[in-house]
């Protein structure tokens, strides 16, 4: 059976169920979401309006049987951070339950009539609407077992919180994960606000009795998937016992602050003090000291054979949050002078409940402490503020809108936001690739849509020196076309390290991806396509008023060096215009 | 004397007298303003870091005898509310000081490196830099207060309340009037808090033995300034028992209520069943029955022969407030949902006193309202929204910055904003010329930068039907460049209408500025000098980021009908583009 779109509209409260026309019929994931935005979506609507849509797509290969890592769900919309085009995505147990019912995406567009809150359930049968008043204000570690208490086979949960509900512009999607806890977030750029604004607060997804994913070349995908497990499981950083198998994302704490990368304190410095005890070692340490429920190795959706997520435990053992990434330890850590990871793990369950981005969340924190409200290191002062979100009293409102809406309330100048959105745990200034990446994605600041990290500092796919501009630009394409091509598999993005170095791998991702699909494609194209999502997304951008004054990192890392390399960030303008340039170049 | 620019560096408390430069010697007013500006200031800075600069520049005829009604002082830079540039004027006592101190402009940069807040005094022998942490805090009624008992010969002051030391977005400069209050607004756009990132609380400005202003051409000046009086006492409007002169700008309430124009309740109706109760008949009314130092003929700077300002009195005949605008009866009052005139005085001393743009702010709490912080209609919630403004409180610093901000912060996307600046008091629905000055101007939602109300309400300058939407692109830009040229002259805009209806008027504008400034120009050069100073704010805008996307009407005008006379906003975005397509197209 030939996959299907269903769009569900609010204004109607009606669902159908769509042929895949031909324009899409070659996209998935982030692929598809960014199609669909881009064909269906006024680019100059408000993103809280009845014109937005939320987009929902699994990958490519989804689904599909023994695919390594590749449960991530792909959501796009109109950003109420960024204003411009958006997809983030997440792993937990959406992206093979859609597939697996047979649709290639969701569409949810309008809004309820009546201002109702709606849960919506999705499965072989159809979607039912049900009134939501009873769920309105819960967080989702509530909502996640009330949905799994209501209905049976352990379904997807898809939901926000709070802050979704206020559709303020730091609002997340969370996603269940096997455990059926909510810290699987399409995080970043205020999705969650554009799903409340549907009046959406959850979707629970059961893929029970559904037609499962067709495979057009079952041999080429077999072929395909065992080459690409094959390099996850040869490579050192995705490897069992590999860094990210042993100490999750956070292996990075204590490199990237031994590389003067670290923005420490409002991106007032590269090094922080306080960063082992923050760190994956740490973390690793807590949990083989707590035993219980705690894990150091946790698959965040089913099928995922680098497990690069854990189980943090409460001294006691039982559960406390999964998981603590190194963005979000960085955030709500170093960049506020915190090197406590008690409080990084309560921190990082609020955001989960109340439904935040970590890195946004951290960086208004920390704007928040520039700005006078709070001091650096504050720990009862931040963990008030998710209170204050919760309520939605006004500084909650302004924080949870996030970092530029903070800087503006307190009369902050020194914002570390590229398009509206917050950069992550890398100092552009110390390492300059992502910087260009930072700078020029459609995104706004986001590492993940061109990880050169990889090459700067883990030797990864080559080495280079962070501190140098040369070649960065060219550089910083190269990551974000394959980091677009790989956000449409499916596959986890960590799967980038092993291909990288493991030409094998890489091919195999391809062939995976032509094996399900029966799209032809060869590793060697996986650049091109890459290049068509971007190019989509940033024509959708254009539309919307961004221009190349939109592709600048902030003015303050242009003037104040960074210590410990004292280094400013340096980049031409030209060079950061030579990114994109071949948009309007190429016929 | 050849007329000089005074530069204050902030940074190094510094002031240097400086010969204008030849690309700035034919430039006043804002003309001169958006050249600085233009010149100086990065376009991708941030407006409260330290390389925006705060520019004041009084008119080219301004301080020359006896030219009528030529006392406004334009304010520039970039603004922290659109982000683009910015001019805003105001009357009051400055323009007229500065130009007879002989100073083309004053040019605020840089920022105290001790943090501290100052105080400036400049008079013939030069420039005095103060400690003005005894004022800080402090509303600017009491503040001019202070200056003139500080300072003797009743100097101009210029300065921010709180909401300027907030470095809030909707921080207007105040300049005193010759009663010394504090009510003259450049207003719109945020420039207090351009003001305030520049850590100066007030300017107090005495030209006591000062050189004056020398006029090139004593015979021509004469002439045209006499030409310039006669039409303003000729015409309707602005004669002697003219609409003005009576009731202000004020006389607007009833009429643009009949006409369907007047938002109401967040741009939700074109008609508020309580506008005569806020009209400039009412405030007449009152002021006539209270009698005291009550008038209704008040001149708000020395010369002024259209004296449109009033004092409005309590009920015991004390001084309340001066003035009430139109646009301030209206965002307070008939766009809230309010019909009571004192709560309307009130309110806007409240906003004089801490510092804000009535029409930001009117809109911002109808947002408030909409947004459900208040109800439509409560004045008591609305009143205390200028006390959590003016102690800085969480809501107070929402508020504080204006429409959007507080629109963000609550969830509405039923945002009547341009370039992020709140729309005046217009409909553009109803009236769709102004509409296209909204849409197209470089300055945001305003409608002083095009007042295209002439012709379509009042039958100045032609009569034309409001509802139609032929030809107002051309209207809008003829209005847009005249207006930059008056807004470059230091006389009022309101010689407008006069000067449109009779030719030799607008002959006399042309050639008192000859006579004054020795340049030769004519009533023919009055459009393409304005065109010339659109062109270096359009191309301002553009390297900071600005694009035809932000030449756009909110999305709900497109998709909402009016009432009464149930109409959208529909004008094609191919006639929005052709207001500015000569900006590229002229060599």
């Amino acid at each position: 059976m030939a996959k299907q779109i269903l769009r569900i509209n609010m204004s109607a409260l009606k669902a159908t169920y769509e042929p895949i026309p031909e324009k899409w019929v070659r996209w998935g994931g982030r692929g598809l979401t960014s199609a669909i935005v881009f064909d269906e979506v006024d680019p100059t609507c408000h993103p809280l309006g009845p014109n937005n849509k939320l987009v929902i797509a699994p990958g490519w290969v989804s689904g599909s049987p023994a695919a390594p890592s590749s449960g991530r769900t792909s959501f796009g919309g109109k950003s109420p951070l960024t204003g411009g085009i958006k997809e983030a995505n997440s792993g937990g147990l959406s992206s093979q339950k859609i597939a697996k019912l047979g649709l290639a995406a969701i569409i949810l567009e309008g809004m309820p009539k009546d201002g109702k809150w709606y849960e919506i359930f999705i499965n072989k049968d159809g979607v039912q609407f049900e009134d939501a008043a009873d769920l309105v204000g819960k967080g989702m570690y509530e909502v996640d077992k009330l949905m799994w208490a209501k209905y049976s086979n352990k379904p997807a949960v898809i939901g926000i919180g709070p802050v979704g509900e206020m559709k303020l512009s730091n609002a997340g999607v969370s996603v269940n994960d096997p455990e059926n806890e909510p810290g699987r977030y399409a995080g970043r750029g205020g999705l969650g606000a554009v799903m409340g604004a549907r009046g959406v607060k959850v979707m629970v997804v059961d893929d029970t009795g559904g037609p499962g994913v067709e495979l057009a070349n079952k041999e080429l995908f077999t072929e395909g998937r065992k080459k690409l497990t094959a390099a996850i499981q040869a490579h050192d950083l995705t490897k069992k016992d590999g860094g990210l198998w042993t100490f999750g994302t956070n292996v990075l704490m204590n490199i990237i602050n031994e590389a003067g990368g670290l923005p420490t304190r409002g991106f007032s410095s590269g090094q922080f003090e306080g960063a082992a005890k923050i760190s994956g070692e740490a973390v690793v340490e807590n949990i083989e000291a707590r035993g219980g429920v705690g894990t150091k190795h946790h698959a965040c959706h089913p099928g995922c054979i680098m497990q690069c997520s854990s189980i943090y435990p409460h001294e006691d053992g039982t559960a406390f949050v999964s998981v603590i990434e190194y963005e979000t330890s960085w955030s709500l850590g170093a960049n506020c002078g915190i090197d406590d990871i008690e409080y990084i793990a309560q921190a990082t369950w609020e955001c989960n409940d109340i439904g935040l981005d970590t890195i946004e969340a951290g960086n208004a924190i920390a704007i928040a402490m520039e700005g006078g409200y709070l001091e650096f290191g504050d720990k009862a002062g931040a963990l008030k503020t998710f209170d204050d979100i919760r309520q939605g009293t006004p500084m909650g409102r302004i924080m949870g809108q996030g970092t530029e809406a903070t800087a503006k309330a307190l009369g902050v100048f020194r914002v570390p936001t590229v398009k509206g959105q917050a950069m992550p745990a890398y100092e552009p200034r110390a390492i300059k690739g992502i910087g260009v990446t930072y700078a020029t994605t459609p995104m706004g600041a986001d590492h993940t849509s061109g990880y050169t990290i990889a090459p700067e500092i883990a030797g990864v796919g080559g080495k280079v020196d962070p501190l140098d501009n040369t070649d960065k630009a060219g550089l910083s394409l190269t990551f974000q076309a394959a980091t677009a091509f790989i956000d449409s598999t499916g596959y986890c993005l960590f799967i980038a390290f092993p291909i990288l170095d493991i030409a094998e791998g890489w091919a195999g991702m391809a062939e995976s991806v032509a094996g399900v699909t029966g799209i032809e494609m060869t590793g060697d194209d996986v650049i091109s396509i890459g290049k068509e999502i971007l190019k989509m997304e940033r024509l959708f951008n254009e539309a919307a008023g961004f221009t190349s004054a939109d592709d600048r990192l902030p003015e303050f890392m242009r003037e104040e060096e960074l210590p410990p390399h004292n280094v400013k960030w340096t980049m031409s303008n030209e060079d950061l215009d030579q990114v994109y340039a071949w948009v309007h170049e190429e016929a």
